[in-house]
């Protein structure tokens, strides 16, 4: 067993804590990284307070994960020692169903083991996620870093980035799109600045109007003020896509008329329900209200390289591991700009 | 003028009665047509009894039509006289803007002009529809009623048929596909035999298993009882599409985890809320909810030539003008399988 450390909630209420504990033998496909960075994703929170009711403690968050390669199992072929790496949301799925077969992991009909919260297949162990300075993974599960992508400030496309790309991909924005986003938190930054370097009319929907200056500087075109009815009005049929990373219950009939005809809103925040919509706008503009979750592993690995090939980095606020219960509630004020990434040399495995 | 008797309402609350009017005399791309049958929707009672609080009386309802051609216009193609001829939802549209160059008139930019309820686009009257003995249409928005389709039976195509089969076609339904099908009623039963017509395996979802017989003699492969939990876990993923005919507000919660990753329900039923949607099936699943309106002239001709061809026709019970108020009586409990037909025969020009 490989003897780690990383910061744990022991109950819903506790704060985060140092917590000794270890990673498992490496099987024949497992790779051991030391942990560089991880990002501070809100689910970590909501998962350390058990706000969704199946945490299991000590719970070890974190799932936007980068390090190095320091050990590979016997038939690991892909990375080597001292290899820059990233393991996001999962570290397993069954990789025999048809979702697997077409490399949409995140959807595997048995479903994915989560990086945190999940149940090893095989040992049954409950896994325990990237704060921390270790990790042991089926090498399946890691990416590849690409060489110029600065590894600290990359951690959060790992959840963030792949969750707003795969729904840029999946309908198919490109050059031309008109795409809105709706909410500009951790996510929503990511799809502004995913979006516009795929090429896209990128405006930003928000109840206020002073996030346009910020909005502009991610790279949208511009701000729609939400609340400004005549704005609305005028901006009926206007978009392609809206991506609404609002990641509570909120109403959708505002945004609706928004889409032009065969639109599709996709819901990327919120789990749970959404205010009642009406299918006045659905029915007559032949509209689309959609979810999407994370992206499989080959669209993963994908979407990092176009980041490092457009440039494309989230914007990050570094923090030490023992500022996390501080930055948990700043992110619950929305205090951030746009994303905590944890700097693991800040845990030392003596001393914690 | 063409003078001309229909049937109308003269007060929200008032039966349908005989009523004289005229049909406007031919413009140079006009059509004149002897109805002969016209079929009864729903949209017809709603709109006879100000459901939508936009009705202008006297209101002559009916946008299932079907008739012979009694007179062209001077600049007239298409038609001439003698042709049995359809006309469906709508009679105009702006055919200029991005959606009519499609061939989606529905979706027309101006908003497409309704067979009953809608403005002239020339003169700003008030349209009256197909409760009546003739009808002056533009030849564009007439359709051609195939050789060997019963005329009668067809009716109902032109609202029922086409708002089932654009769905179907939006979503590449085709051999193989797995549909389910919500309501057994004008749509509902519609969807089934146009669905199967195309290949596709067709399950009805039911609150009870009272129609299970019904629904393998429409051509479905089964019927799931919506009501059983045991039943609806068990197919779980198991539809690509899912039609939704319900015509009032409901859950569809119950309904999002029997799509396939991708899939889609789409309404046609119901116009105005249905209750909270939960995004959890839509995010876990990259689900979708999506509406349709009626198809467009070329795809609602595509219909009427594939029903001829296939040989799908709506269940219909004929009956008499005079019968019509009965009719929308049995019609909202339901009591109808599956549409009523108008036999326009029955309506005398003198005597009425």
């Amino acid at each position: 067993m490989i003897k780690t450390v990383g910061y744990a909630a022991q109950t819903p209420t506790s704060p985060l804590a140092p917590f000794h504990f270890e990673r498992r033998d490496l099987r024949t496909n497992d790779i051991a990284m030391e942990i560089l960075y991880c990002g501070v994703c809100h689910s970590d929170l909501h998962w350390s307070r058990n706000d969704w009711g199946w945490t299991i403690f000590p719970a070890v968050p974190g799932h936007e994960i980068v390090g190095r390669v320091t050990q590979v199992g016997s038939d690991v072929t892909r990375y080597k020692v001292g290899d820059h790496v990233a393991v996001g949301c999962m570290v397993d799925s069954c990789k025999h169903c048809d979702q697997c077969d077409k490399g949409e992991e995140q959807l595997c009909r048995e479903g994915n083991t989560g990086t945190y919260g999940g149940f090893d297949r095989f040992t049954n162990d409950y896994t325990l996620g990237g704060y921390a300075k270790h990790l042991v993974v089926r090498e399946d599960f890691a990416l590849r870093m690409p060489e110029g992508l600065d590894l600290a400030q990359a951690a959060p496309l790992l959840c963030a980035g792949i969750t707003t790309y795969s729904p840029l991909r999946t309908w198919n924005v490109g050059p031309g799109s008109r795409v809105g986003v709706i909410g500009l938190g951790g996510l929503g930054h990511m799809a502004v600045k995913l979006a516009a370097a795929m090429g896209a009319k990128v405006t930003v929907l928000s109840r206020t109007a002073d996030k346009a200056d910020d909005a502009r500087a991610l790279g949208a075109d511009g701000l729609l003020v939400s609340s400004d009815e005549q704005a609305m009005a005028g901006a009926a049929n206007s978009f392609d896509l809206i991506i609404d990373t609002v990641p509570v219950k909120h109403d959708l009939n505002p945004y609706m008329p928004l889409l032009d005809v065969d639109g599709t809103l996709v819901i990327v925040g919120q789990i749970g329900p959404v205010a009642e919509p009406s299918t006045v706008p659905l029915v007559l503009g032949r509209r689309r209200i959609a979810g999407s979750p994370i992206g499989g592993i080959r669209e993963t690995q994908e979407m990092l390289d176009f980041c490092a090939e457009k440039n494309v980095l989230p914007d990050v606020e570094m923090i030490r591991m023992d500022e996390i219960n501080h930055a948990f509630e700043r992110m619950e004020k929305s205090d951030v700009r746009y994303r905590f990434v944890i700097d693991m040399a800040s845990l030392d495995m003596a001393s914690a």
